[in-house]
């Protein structure tokens, strides 16, 4: 595969997109389904490449992180078939009329939800991403460009065979959904180039990944940098509350971008919620690091530096501080969150007013788990990526994401300067 | 000035930018209209110091179009200021919730708009956007650097003491909006770097101040190229619409961006219309480039090129096509199209729906003049600019396309796997 190679693969997705945006709601959702079906019916084919690819992987020697997040097993590819038809049943968002004016002069004025184009979606490892990016794409009426990890490249030719079948039984161009498994990382730079064909790049991945894309692109990029999020027990919280924020948030999946990063607690409530947390954390094996007055508690623990504050552990280890207010909560916040997500737990609705007025992360959390900020949880379906950056998306991405509002004008035979 | 000071003028802002998110609605509209009065209350300054750039302009030998835009005088200062009382009366956008829903398991979740943060508003000549802007950005609760063009720089620096005096009125941290009026462009690449200072840049002019901006900028920009905007008069056209739509689209206004730049004429209608429409443009002085089909009508008007087509002429030009039937008008815009604006005068809605389905430009008008594409006249009350990109916002762009959605979501202590 070649530049040139990308950059046709690239055109001829520009080329296909205008079909797959002209589907009708069911069109388009049978379509969607009939992917799931065909991945169904080729599970062991994918299965047995997915193999191919856990296998190379291992000889290599990657991480057991990796080699999880690489791995299908028929559960998995149910649950990606699942999805794509949980993204099918959501309505249809192409061509949705949000609102509608009527002009002083008589002109009826509508914005109305379009495909943003052609989407570049760059990503790392995972293979579910390859069907449900895809299902979101074409739910949204957008052509893409699949440019998954190496070290999955067996498995994403296998789903994109299905993909294709089900494009080619739908009477519509395979093109809109292009997929690029030759593993050379030039041919991620010739498509973040690609100024005029592709309008949106969504990296998916590491930190490494996302920096390495928004250095090199020319077309716009959605980022979606870490998660350090922050969960504040406020001086009024409810001490059982605040256990189950904390180890939901900690302990139900560590290695994801939801999950808490750094406690911090009100020094009115820590004498009486800083033991039991303590106690709960440690019995569930996770390690913390904390300022000195966290240490009063639990001479053990390590002292939290400057860079446990700042960092996505993405482990069990937790950075823990005990601040005085509320306002010192937000000020460690601005100082070290990542536009993700924060909760407060706290029985005082005035406290929570503040707390959500004096954050601007994607999503705030008055008494509940940061573990919901999730496509799926917040009521998008599915979602392909959750931006960390305030501009067109700000948290979990679904469809709708995926569009954007234009304006039809209606007259009859308005002017804006008589003659 | 140096880079460094750039970098500090940036960072202020946005250690300002709470202040002004803060403020409640009926505040920041007194604030707007404070500046709206201060500038009035110092209508001769500004005057004057308009008068002296305009004097070194004619001495450097700027265009009789750079004069007219740089040029202020009474009557374009009191409708600077009733701009910004209009921007003070629209809804207030800061922290209004878009969508409310409870969720299954009684998670309640909201969308709310929240300021982008920091914006730089890069510009050439027209001092009003010197105010404008910064209405726009305040009116969103955002922070803003207005980095104007070297040729308006004292009537920008008058505005901006106009802005200053009134923000310090108001109590509030003047430097939320920095003005750079140094005309070293080495100061808008630092700007167009500071990747977590400045939340977007928007540059506003010719094409190419933005496509350096593009080319150079690390921070996400969103650009308004070109208008290439098309009138298609269909065969079921009412003669009488056409030729006003063509008229007000042409002549009302042709150096802006929303003018008619080419017309297409169905064959079928040709005969009837492209007579009268030649003529009456002839009358107005609007040289004509076209096709062979349209010199059938008038054998002195020049063959026009692909690069006529391509061209956003912003003068008394217009070039003309007779097209076949509706898919090629179509295939005219999608080759030769900016996104920005296309009118179709027609009298059959199956033909007005195929046309708007069939285009994905910014604007599409059924039977209203292009014009119409402007923010005031879409009812936002004011633009900062008109986006041609399909991300974040498409179109004219006002104080809620300054904005964002997060996610605030309420719960009484849900967590995502129960112990």
């Amino acid at each position: 595969m070649s530049a040139c190679d990308v950059d046709l693969l690239a055109r001829a997705a520009r080329a296909a997109q205008p079909s797959v945006a002209a589907l009708d709601g069911p069109a388009r959702s049978n379509l969607i389904r009939a992917i799931a079906a065909r991945l169904r019916a080729s599970g062991p084919d994918i299965i047995a490449a997915n193999a191919e690819d856990v296998a190379r992987a291992t000889d290599d020697g990657c991480g057991a992180a990796l080699l999880d997040r690489l791995n299908l097993d028929g559960g998995r590819l149910e649950a990606i078939a699942r999805s794509l038809e949980q993204i099918a049943a959501q309505p249809e968002v192409v061509g949705q009329v949000t609102r509608r004016e009527v002009r002083p002069n008589g002109l009826r004025v509508e914005r109305q939800r379009i495909p943003l184009g052609v989407i570049a979606m760059i990503y790392e490892a995972r293979p579910n991403v390859t069907a449900e990016a895809a299902a979101l794409c074409l739910k949204s009426g957008n052509a893409v460009i699949l440019r998954g990890g190496s070290e999955a490249r067996k498995s994403n030719a296998a789903i994109a065979g299905s993909i294709e079948a089900a494009m080619r039984d739908a009477g519509l161009p395979p093109a809109a959904v292009g997929v690029i498994t030759d593993p050379d990382r030039e041919h991620v730079l010739t498509l973040l180039k690609l100024e005029n064909v592709v309008d949106l790049a969504i990296p998916r991945g590491g930190e490494g990944l996302i920096r390495f894309v928004s250095e090199h692109a020319r077309v716009p990029v959605i980022k979606h940098y870490r998660g350090v999020c922050h969960l504040y027990v406020d001086a009024s919280a409810d001490l059982d509350v605040a256990l189950a924020l904390l180890l939901d948030g900690k302990t139900s999946r560590p290695s994801v971008c939801n999950a808490i990063e750094t406690l911090l607690v009100h020094a009115a409530i820590a004498p009486a919620f800083l033991p039991l947390a303590l106690a709960a954390l440690h019995a569930r094996g996770v390690e913390v690091r904390g300022c000195s007055r966290t240490r009063d508690y639990a001479p053990a623990v390590k002292e939290a530096t400057a860079d446990d504050y700042a960092a996505e552990f993405l482990d069990l280890i937790l950075a823990v501080r005990v601040v005085a207010d509320l306002d010192s909560a937000l000020a460690h916040i601005e100082r070290f969150g990542s536009n993700h997500t924060e909760v407060i737990a706290t029985g005082d609705e005035v406290a929570a007013s503040r707390f959500v007025a004096g954050t601007h992360s994607a999503a705030v959390m008055v008494n509940a788990s940061s573990r919901f900020n999730d496509g799926g949880e917040l009521g998008l379906g599915a979602e392909i990526g959750i931006s960390t950056m305030r501009l067109h998306a700000y948290g979990p991405m679904g469809a709708e994401s995926l569009t954007i509002e234009r304006f039809v004008v209606s007259g009859s035979g308005q002017v804006r300067s008589p003659l």
